[in-house]
């Protein structure tokens, strides 16, 4: 957890310090939906690339947000920590608000890519 | 509202590309708790400088998350739109979010400074 302060000036700064940019919220989101293996979040959010994923899941998990686990067939799969459950509330916040903004804007959003592999 | 694609991958994507980073945010939630003059705000958040704080506000006017008034003692004063209001629930989520953890990493949240000027 490097980087953040002893003292915040809001609760909401110090959220967002911990969260630190919008990929991780959208790892997050993904997450929260469903434990996934590396290439189904690969898949899921196309315009991350290898590098950034594998940098924001490796500081999701260092910050105790995400855990990853090796099931019995040996697959790695990653999924919402105790801690990134807390988050659920601010995360289905987000996803609403963007949901009906993208209605009123028209913006698409896309289904999520399949998910097997 | 430069800069947005017409396709996402998820709701949480977008609403974090409409909203911008992190003090953007930082500067809705103190808005959502009173309208507030530049100089309110200027001392309520900071760590923020004259110039991004500037050049923050006049990104969430240009977006419709802000709007300015002139009221009759010719003060500016800043607040939130109908359309800023809609995030009261996001706003809210990551307040709450971050006293729980601020509470439990032993972060100190200061209280705002003083509003009278």
């Amino acid at each position: 957890m490097t980087g953040l302060r002893k003292s915040y000036g809001c609760p909401v700064e110090f959220s967002l310090d911990l969260l630190g940019g919008k990929w991780k919220m959208v790892i997050l989101a993904r997450l929260k939906q469903n434990l996934m293996r590396y290439g189904e979040l690969r898949r899921a959010i196309p315009d991350l690339s290898d590098k950034v994923l594998t940098e924001r899941l490796g500081g999701l998990r260092e910050v105790g947000l995400v855990e990853s686990l090796a099931d019995a067939d040996g697959v790695t799969r990653y999924q919402l920590t105790a801690r990134g459950e807390s988050l659920r509330s601010v995360l289905q916040a987000l996803y609403d608000w963007g949901e009906a903004e993208a209605a009123t804007l028209k913006v698409s959003i896309r289904p999520p890519a399949p998910t097997s592999d």
